[in-house]
């Protein structure tokens, strides 16, 4: 499997963890999740990322999850990235290196909750590299809505410019658009030499925004990934509103998706009404939906259909209720 | 000027206080920001909220401002919710007071940040009422996102059932669909007797879910007012998907405003390049918008032209850049 | 082993987990340290708190830590109470499980980071319970400085009113004092029927005035074990003015090492040098002494030798640097 | 009155804002705590400090405290310290310069809450420096456990060698001892040329192991300043061991009173309870004794005679309760 590279561009799309209604990990589930993924076109699969339940997963079960989507994806050649993050710095160099070793192109890593200052962080990432060596290619994660860690532009300028191995920025601070566009201009104006890959989060709110300061496209969960494929697609090919209509057609579902941790719970079970998952099961302490809820997905999902066609776009598929 | 009661419903817009490039309060902005929100058909103003730049006013500055604004919308009936939150209770019920005098028809309080377990918040609230008096018509305001304040569906059921003098609830916790339905629910159980008013904020991100699930407007600040009231009027002229509609075609301005902090400047810069307010200063520190923003803004509105265009609604007034 | 009940008082220390300086877990280390609590004559022995380093081991190195340290203790008689906090409510009950098998007396949870409102907290306990069944005796760990999560007393008194596997509060919220009377008051009024046991921590920084408003002694970690259980002895025996001069004599040493993260950097360098683990080491991310931290352990230990003595108390064993 | 410079050092003591029992501003013991604080050897007093009530008053109470204190103090050639943080930039600079014509020696300033970046917080820093020109002395405020705002060393180091009105630093990052090195071993090694005042803070909880370090002595409140003034005059006159035994005495008390928040309510109790105050009263919201916590703090102050005594210290004078 080729590893992931400062050219990584379109859609990684990060995964669910299907689990049974019993709460086991759903293998054949994986198995449908990635062959949809594939076939909406997406670039990539980003696995056991901080919001796909990966804590609550098994170190055996997690290992067993990487192996299974290596396999699967192996023969359509879609690299995967799979998160790492740990609160150990040992634990999360193992378990790189078991990834690295079934197939994945490259890791991605949070710095841990509680890092503060510049030199805080600075110092976590330095380890974190170090721990992985040179061989393995990092995704650096930015998401402190999560994690309480905030890294500046110029913080990150640096880090991009000091540790080689690291690929690719997966941006999610919020606000954060400045901040993309501050990164942009540092390899404008040649202060680092290097342009990195920079996909963003944050279920694509902003994805239009980004793109045109420079992102290379996203690496987000979203239950319809055909839309952040085709934006991305059209995007590329200079069709910015093109891109931004089929975007917007899909806007109210990506806003209401974009909830913080309850998104999940829609994002599973908007899986599970495409068909494309067996259960939209959470494993606890996790959300999930209740009748109202239920009723607005529904609403919305009506409506979208309606919009997507307005739009003159493919029609997504969703299943009945 | 009628007091607030428990009825109030429609859209409140949350003023921003217009400055002028040398910082200070433009009177005249003033004024006419006020007359705008009345034509654009809003059934309240609520100044001096806690991201309307209040607490970089001096106590002089606020109290001119209420006065300044009761004056101006006291010939067209419209009712003035001032914002008093305050880290000290006595200064807090001086300003509601004054407030009050000067023709206020209620007040707006935010429970002060650090508190955290439900007696720490019932405490505050309740020495809150006391200092008010049963005279002073209060507007709850529960906005996690700054106050780290959160309060469940049942402390804010216990808090509107204890405290007669509460009158409508700024419902902004976010995500917070569910614990919207929960406060109405304890009304159809009968586990609290009396319907309390629900306003919903985050620059109305969620409104039409809101809607739905029994809340009864906006009070929140967004530069098109017009469409906030006119969703609302559609909702409650029983016209769902018209209200939708409409609120669909704002969406992508809507999501784009809605930065926490941020918006606050595109808030201002909208306004401003609409001929509303004459400089789209905010007080240091505050936000402001470099090129890349303005440009970013642009082509929002541009497209927010065509997409109002395509939904058969009146089109926005927007001055050239 | 006898299991966990509400009788338990006195000294439950917190164990470090020592590795050796290549970083693996310590086994001699931790025999040498297991034997000298119990020389020490504390009460019971509590392994993989969360500042004991637990989140840094592996799944498998913590399965044998308790095995070791189970095996080690039981001809002693000694309790043990093993952390088995976790981000899954399975892998909690999983780990809790295996753990009681391997001979634990119960086990310590503390909520996940991130629950805020009373009614969001209950209803996590409310899942671990059930997820633990009947038979595992728990101890409640109430430490918001690093989980953030605020229980009241009024919560504290529901939870232990509503489920009896609950034993033990281990009271580590600071400024606290007054949450320590509102739960032992909740017992005296007759408003929870059941008294509970109640050991406190946060390096003991304030243990006679907590024994003073009711707590049965501590679950803490500390150099010099002996000390907390002097002064528990002392305390239980009558002699109040006894315990607060011996305590006082080590306040200094508490005092230091209370320093939140660092300090268990201190504790292992302390035990390090009195002999009883050999090395201070932690694993990355985690605090280290630098050339001043250690002559200034080394300046506070001197001081200490002499405090005790003068206060006529037995002579901490503290080996040369 | 002489303004205040990088040779600061000794005590600053943290002032209590008296109030009486019905909350208004107390003169009269506003004067006699003044006059205790100078008979008891400070070299300076802080007035309106975050922790000091200082948001609680009106800007004309804020005023008419400056202007009672500087009168006070005046003929005592006493300098004064004057809290002017505030969210807004230019309400700061207009009580900083209303401040310095009152005759305070200079301000102090804490960067707002919510700044996380070393570029955020350099950035607000700069801004406020550039609001009071070069001709007031500002002390820097390092105090995260209130604003969340951490500063490395390596910033304040930046800070301090490129805005030369900033005189002081106040460090109360808490663990913080290393960071106090580090800040110190700066002008050692030459990286900046010039060496700034750093006093502590945070009750003096760690104020030995601080001068030690290279602290310049204690900008802090204490209910016995004359124990911070004995300890730092001994310390400076080369008798360490006599400070800390000295500081080791009252260190009890020290710990009781560094409660957070709550401490503020210890601290007025014992200024009353000396006859210095005459009522303990906070302004709301804020904290008092219950009963409870007042037979803790009567048992506290008997046993701190003894020790007191028994160090060989003059006997603090501590009224009947």
């Amino acid at each position: 499997m080729a590893l992931l590279d400062e050219g990584a561009r379109g859609v990684y799309i990060i995964s669910a963890t299907p689990f049974t209604d019993d709460g086991a990990v759903d293998w054949a589930s994986t198995d449908r999740l990635m062959d949809y993924y594939v076939e909406s076109g997406v670039d990539g699969v980003t696995i056991l990322g901080v919001l796909g339940e990966a804590p609550k997963l098994s170190a055996e079960e997690s290992e067993q999850f990487v192996a299974r989507v290596a396999k699967r994806l192996a023969a359509r050649g879609t690299p995967i990235v799979v998160g790492v993050s740990n609160p150990g710095l040992k634990l999360l160099g193992d378990f790189a290196r078991r990834s690295m070793d079934l197939g994945a192109a490259g890791v991605m890593v949070s710095p841990v909750a509680g890092l503060r200052t510049d030199e805080q962080i600075y110092g976590y990432v330095e380890s974190v590299v170090k721990e992985l060596g040179s061989d393995i290619p990092v995704v650096l994660q930015d998401f402190p809505q999560l994690t309480s860690v905030v890294m500046s532009a110029t913080l990150l300028n640096r880090l991009f410019a000091d540790f080689p191995s690291l690929k690719m920025l997966k941006h999610e601070e919020a606000p954060g658009l400045r901040k993309l566009s501050k990164v942009r201009a540092a390899e404008k104006s040649g202060a680092r030499s290097r342009r990195i890959s920079i996909l963003v989060g944050n279920g694509g709110i902003h994805l239009m925004q980004e793109l045109l300061r420079g992102a290379d496209g996203a690496m987000t969960g979203f239950a319809f990934p055909e839309m952040l494929v085709g934006v991305c697609r059209k995007f590329f090919a200079g069709d910015v509103d093109g891109a931004e209509d089929l975007y917007d057609a899909y806007l109210p579902v990506v806003r209401h998706e974009a909830q913080l941790g309850f998104g999940l719970a829609l994002r599973k079970e908007t899986l599970r009404r495409r068909g494309i998952i067996a259960s939209a099961r959470t494993r606890a302490p996790g959300p999930s939906l209740d009748a109202d809820d239920h009723a607005e997905l529904t609403h919305l999902l009506r409506r979208l259909e309606r919009a997507v066609a307005r739009a003159g776009a493919p029609a997504p598929k969703i299943a009945a209720e």
